[in-house]
């Protein structure tokens, strides 16, 4: 049964600090430099605290991705149709993309949800959670009604626990939706409390488009806020006057992956969106996420601010999916050969004192 | 036998513009918005170019270690102690340094040769290349002789020649060396012609100096520069003067990667400013680098700028052995795995019209 998600956001626990702390320190009396692996590190010690393991496992990842269509299209928003949607996610289901491609190199799996794409979908790869067909249109009503934000907040809760029945140990958040860009600029201008002109810094091209229809978005976004007046601080409203069925699942797989202890890797702009609601709703979440790409839409950098996690892969990415979580899984596999697999100063016969003592170094002395 | 390095400098032949531009167009038609796999689609396109294929392979890949001591360590240049060179070159060799660990989880093999450690090494990993034992002290006369100059660099040659020959596909370049902090900012101020304060813009604290010591490492590097005066259009005379053993040799490695066609992919501030040497001898060099990641080492910016390739991973690194080249190799390998693998719009029923025709899809239908 599905777990009602205040219960849930209730009883998102803290990383283990000791975890951390004692990693650190492990990664202090390897053979280099203190520090001199920067990120790496980071991204090593904190997957301790949040596996509460000395030796963390993540070999078993996949990339969870909500697939939603959003009412707001019919203002002309996207650069193209919302038949694309469909399209897309059975191209996900069947691995062909870009996010399956990518995830496959880096052997992770797709896990790709309907949460409310706007037709009858069918596919063996493609879970049906469909919540409704699309969204209504923000700029005359609210996308959503309450109940099916928190409908959709909990399918995401339940994604990452049936993952992780699965035995999955890393996951990834993605999504496919024609119109998610303007819904995602739209929940982070709120989230952001942000007004008139200064909307236009989190509204970027999306796919494509042109000058027009890019002026013609960021007024879409301006009139939905001012007509719905969200409540900056509450995520739930903000979801339902202006969100999206994608943006409130992976809301909830934020939410889930820190309920049920899994490291949690966001992706460009929707994604970290989405991280940020979970955030708002239970800070706590943040400690259970990895940013990885930075995105080139234009709101991602406002975005990552306020949530405060810094990329480590810069790539010019806009493509969504998820596309940019397995190249992160591929960073997070680096660190943990650091942690696991590094000799220590004293089995790499360095003294720390810097004793000269190169003779008790011969062949294969360390294998 | 070991090549001469001007015959092999005259012979580098520019990549096969026609295959970049094939590659760029297949990646125009694979189903996502063009170019939303930014920097991605242009590292795959560049290996096509590189390789003169439309499908490059990389999968058997090394790093190339240079091992070396230098002469300025005497002025307490550097926070460990000469003989940590040695030591850490033992253990390279044995794998269980930070570049042989994270070289493992990216499926890449060692090869790391001994062109000047200041003591007798011997080891069945170790490629004994020793030119001579350090260098003389910067501060005092030349570094090296030409001559000597001349045969780390065609040593390098030889090394990719070799490894070539043994299959490798692609090349990561890295080094081990007390003291190269000081010879690579002494080198990158020369080929930058920087003069007295502005010096200091290249010189970092390396693996850790205090206040003091890192205020006597610019002032040998100054001293070093004003007394040898070395020609900033002559990398040749610039090694010879305030270089060492360690960076020839990989300026060798990068010319030997663009002569034997082979990608190769640039570490930190050591690797690059090797790599900036090699691209003042002949810039078609430049054609067959990568960037990795940006190096935490302050002169790694200028170098980078002056180079002219964007790294795209940020991860505060500063460990040197080449250990960022293996984490480049993963972001490569999504990189093909997107030039590779992805559907075309026409295979994933997506009418670059965006007509509607959602029916074409079924399960399966693109497997």
């Amino acid at each position: 049964m599905t777990k009602n998600y205040q219960l849930v956001l209730n009883d998102i626990k803290s990383t283990d600090q000791m975890a951390l702390e004692q990693a650190k320190a492990h990664l202090n009396i390897l053979a280099k430099p203190p520090g001199s692996l920067g990120m790496l590190e980071e991204i090593a010690a904190r997957l301790c605290a949040i596996t509460r393991s000395p030796s963390p496992l993540i070999d078993k990842r996949c990339v969870i991705i909500a697939a939603a269509d959003n009412g707001v299209v019919a203002e002309g928003v996207a650069s193209a149709p919302e038949a694309v949607t469909a399209i897309q996610t059975l191209n996900i289901a069947n691995g062909i993309t870009g996010v399956g491609v990518i995830a496959k190199q880096f052997n992770a799996d797709l896990i790709v949800a309907d949460v409310g794409v706007n037709a009858d979908l069918q596919h063996p790869n493609l879970i049906d959670k469909k919540i409704r067909k699309s969204t209504n249109n923000l700029v005359i009503e609210h996308a959503l009604s309450l109940q099916e934000v928190e409908l959709a907040i909990e399918t995401g809760i339940e994604l990452v626990k049936n993952a992780k029945e699965s035995g999955y140990q890393l996951i990834g958040v993605g999504e496919m939706g024609i119109g998610n860009t303007t819904t995602s600029s739209a929940v982070l201008a709120a989230l952001l409390g942000l007004r008139n002109e200064t909307i236009a810094n989190v509204v970027g091209k999306g796919a494509g488009l042109d000058e027009d229809a890019y002026a013609n978005k960021i007024k879409v976004i301006e009139t939905a806020l001012s007509l719905h007046g969200p409540n900056q601080n509450d995520p739930i409203d903000i979801l339902q006057k202006v969100g999206g069925l994608d943006l409130a699942t992976m809301t909830g797989v934020y939410i889930g992956a820190a309920y049920y202890g899994l490291p949690v890797v966001i992706d460009g702009f929707i994604s970290i969106v989405a991280a940020l609601c979970a955030t708002k709703l239970n800070p706590l979440t943040k400690e259970y996420m990895f940013a990885s790409h930075h995105s080139f839409e234009r709101g991602y950098i406002l975005a990552m601010k306020e949530l405060g996690l810094e990329p480590c892969l810069h790539l010019d990415m806009r493509l969504g999916e998820g596309s940019g979580c397995p190249l992160m899984f591929g960073i997070m596999d680096g660190a943990l050969a650091v942690l696991k697999n590094m000799a220590t100063f004293e089995a790499a016969n360095i003294d720390t004192d810097y004793l000269e003592d190169i003779e008790k170094i011969g062949e294969g002395a360390f294998q």
